[in-house]
């Protein structure tokens, strides 16, 4: 009796159950809980196919737009899940898989995770959350200190005031640099007996009444592309977020940023703020904030640095140096989801000044009231659940130490993969190492000599071909299983910035070893020489006859 | 040995460790998920305090802003966490605790959420999320079909073009509201050989290309508070979102509505958008949708309906009536963890026109590439959880019959709670429900009659005690911990549009009973008649006599 499937009958008796009861131990549900909890990595391992099915096929079980009439038992939707859901997602935490940003997560986060959706608080007021507010502003605080380096007495002051508030905190880096400019755009103008604000008049309001045409963000060709939608969103418009050129070392070149920032002055544009990237996405590059910070200082507008990939960084006494200037910016987006090894849809924006949100504060009659302790006046979002419980708990368990060899191992393992890269007569580093991304490609020995002496025209073809080859070959190494590492485009300027397709490398799974690094190199090369890729040999060789 | 803590010592073996070895059964944390598992009502009853501490003292265990250098034990953290975190967090499952829109969750979402959060996919693209793709593609179409009921053909088109999208899933109401105006706004002005269109020249371009002086959103004044942040963000200002007079039903008043767009046409500011309510967050009243569809068609503007609370009414075969029109709405907002019983931070917004989403498209050159299935070039945000695993559950594990006997039970119960309110002689009815919200206050018999005959200044100053009445018992309950009631401000026509603040009681949580919100109502009695309470009486008294 006991055993019998919940739900699957509709009465008030069942629902009740349904909100009452637990699942059985020997219930599916129960022993995929089991499995998880005892063995993560094996359930994974047992239950993702590792053979890539085709996602045309995938969707064939996901068809049907009918809301069931009927409830099914909680079993059938485990089995179904387990066979068509977990079986075609994507093994994130396998250490093989260096193509995208996330990772394994520490083990205790699964527990962790478990209290936090059992409790299903809600941190946009106090009322839903209680000590959740005081946490996640301790938690903003500790992060909001990692960069901006403030004094205790700063801290005790602001922690918990609930006039001011060191940053807010987000489902990811997209919002937290909506965030940051929504509250540049705002700031940008002071209000005047005739004009109530951005903030309440609106941008165009703002423009007319200053006399500006328009409004402009700046950042290297290398910013994310949340910049973009940023800039949209705001109304701006996304062609007012500019492009600046990066140097070699994918670095935003400073002269080409100043000449911009006068131009734009003498266009009559406002300068509305300049982002400095501290670990750009494609490359892990990162730009050089403190010049960054002085011309941002000198023609008086914001200066964000969007640090959601390398802001963590921080942690690494060894590595910090790297980030020199990011004290200085107004506002510094972080994501815990990456970095922080927390799971995902946790993000955060800190502000150098603890009365920045000001600008973006909104109240209501029966939450959020003026006054009151409730964090949803400042944040973008408004439900949000309380994953800096996470947060928290990964500062501590792990510690500054514990983050900081997180850091230090993938950096150095990064410069190690960079180094076998280099020495292997088939392949090309296309972008040095900053922090713990790379980018390479694909290109056997024979055909080097050739890239670097042809004629323009002749190497502008040859790339071509190439681009497809490494296409080609991120998309089998995938399809196969094995190994996953992404693919971008870049534009070097040793090849006069035609664009060039490249293997993407993030080495943040502390699991990922350099054997494992070793045998994807060793795919890769196989997979090249493979007969099925022998067209695309054909063709270079043709190109150089 | 293997009952070792881990962490609390910086290597690599031990970083290693605690990304693979899971916790020990006979760990706090251990012990924390199986009384989750085996017992959630029991874990919560026994470790969060009912009695409320004061905010203040629960900041004293979360004001250290330094991150500790040295890792502590997973064991040592979960211990902190269960005495200071979950001990003074907030009870949000009690059926007593009737004040928000949080409410107890099916229990098989808690094992769910472990595979959700231990697969850890990112749902920004199909490389990091797979079958989720299609997963969440589907949960959307068949919200979608909730709410537009379209043909079996439509759905066979659309719900798997990646050209397309039948909406976008977010993390909760305020992004799904402020990805439907953006894509207002952004679809607002035609683009020609001169303007690239909002989205790419941005707002201020478009208004003085097409010679508007400014652009506005018209919504009761009872819409959320989310729609005020939305137009700020948008560019518009706060200003112009322009609120319209509610009937004694809490409902817009239609010719107010249609004389305000009259106003504005004439005075050259563009109508954006007109949003309608189904379910207001105060008072769950529904708009006249049908004819606000029309309205919204006579000026040529966007018709967005916040469907945030009240939408998964259309589950009821009873109530679905009461949102006649929302199927005219050119997008509409549903949040999926609200009534749809989902864990926080679960939302989602869709759109009449399958290519609506078109307006706020972006891609990058890693992910998101132009024709690809990722669903992020059409979403606000980034990296997203895979939280569309939890609503497919939902849907399938309750089915619209499920659903319908939650939407039914909670709405049938406040027309009884209503019913009880009105029958007690010392409470008014502040507002009758539609849905499952309603209001009301404490007034004891003596006091009724001279607040329906007394002079209008006397009614005024006596409502000015009775707000503080209110205030007081609100709080009061609350600290005491057995229930909660929400309170929030009104401005009833039946008193001049005087500002009353009234307890709000929100029934959506299937275990509250009848008998529990008797005691609610018998708790209120007594503390009102409470020697502590006799200042309230003696000030009422006082201004009548």
């Amino acid at each position: 009796m006991s055993n019998l499937p919940r739900m699957a009958e509709v009465s008030l008796e069942s629902l009740h159950r349904v909100f009452t009861t637990p699942e059985e131990k020997n219930s599916t549900l129960g022993r995929i809980e089991r499995e998880i909890s005892e063995n993560l990595e094996g359930f994974l391992q047992s239950h993702i196919v590792a053979i890539e099915k085709d996602l045309t096929d995938v969707e064939r079980d996901f068809a049907d737009a009918t809301i069931p009439k009927q409830p099914i038992f909680v079993s059938q939707q485990a089995d179904f899940l387990l066979d068509k859901l977990v079986a075609h997602s994507v093994h994130t935490a396998s250490p093989s898989f260096v193509g995208h940003m996330t990772s394994a997560l520490p083990y205790f986060m699964l527990p962790l995770s478990k209290i936090m959706i059992a409790l299903n608080q809600n941190l946009v007021k106090t009322e839903t959350s209680k000590s959740f507010t005081p946490l996640e502003r301790q938690v903003t605080g500790m992060l909001h200190r990692l960069v901006y380096k403030e004094s205790a007495p700063f801290y005790q002051q602001y922690l918990h005031d609930q006039h001011y508030a060191l940053g807010a905190f987000c489902s990811g880096g997209t919002v937290a640099n909506i965030t940051a400019l929504w509250v540049a755009r705002n700031n940008m103008f002071k209000s005047t007996p005739e004009f109530a604000g951005v903030h309440k008049d609106g941008l165009a309001a703002g423009l007319i009444h200053h006399g500006y045409r328009g409004a402009a963000v700046l950042v290297s060709e290398r910013g994310h592309y949340s910049l973009k939608k940023t800039v949209d969103i705001l109304g701006l418009g996304a062609n007012n977020l500019i492009s600046i050129a990066t140097d070699d070392n994918n670095r935003i070149v400073l002269s080409a940023l100043k000449a911009k920032c006068e131009e734009l002055q003498q266009d009559n544009i406002k300068l509305m703020a300049i982002v400095g990237i501290a670990g750009t996405t494609e490359t892990g590059s990162v730009d050089p904030l403190d010049e960054m910070a002085d011309i941002a200082l000198q023609y008086g507008c914001h200066f964000h640095v969007d640090g959601a990939w390398g802001a963590p960084t921080l942690f690494s006494t060894r590595y910090a140096p790297l980030l020199k200037g990011i004290e200085r910016a107004d506002s510094v987006t972080i994501d815990a989801h990456k970095q922080l090894y927390i799971p995902m849809g946790a993000g955060l924006v800190v502000f150098k000044d603890p009365s920045a949100l000001h600008a973006i504060e909104h109240h209501a009659n029966y939450i959020i009231r003026k006054g009151s302790k409730d964090l949803g006046s400042k944040t973008l979002e408004g439900s949000r659940p309380g994953m800096a419980m996470l947060v928290h708990s990964g500062l501590h368990i792990l510690g500054q130490q514990g983050y900081q060899l997180l850091i230090d191992q993938g950096i150095d393992k990064t410069h190690q993969f960079a180094q076998m890269i280099k020495q292997h007569q088939d392949f090309e580093l296309c972008s040095e190492p900053t922090l713990n991304i790379l980018t390479y490609r694909y290109c056997p020995s024979w055909l080097s000599a050739y890239l670097n002496a042809a004629q323009p025209s002749t190497v502008h073809s040859l790339n071509e071909v190439l681009n497809r080859y490494t296409k080609y070959l991120q998309k089998v190494q995938r399809g196969r299983g094995k190994a996953f590492v992404s693919r971008t485009q870049l534009t070097p300027l040793r090849y006069q910035q035609q664009a060039i397709i490249v293997f993407r490398v993030v080495l943040a799974n502390p699991l990922t070893s350099i054997d494992i690094l070793a045998d994807i190199l060793t795919e890769q090369a196989m997979l090249a020489q493979a007969p099925e890729a022998q067209r695309y040999v054909d063709e270079l060789k043709a190109l150089i006859s």
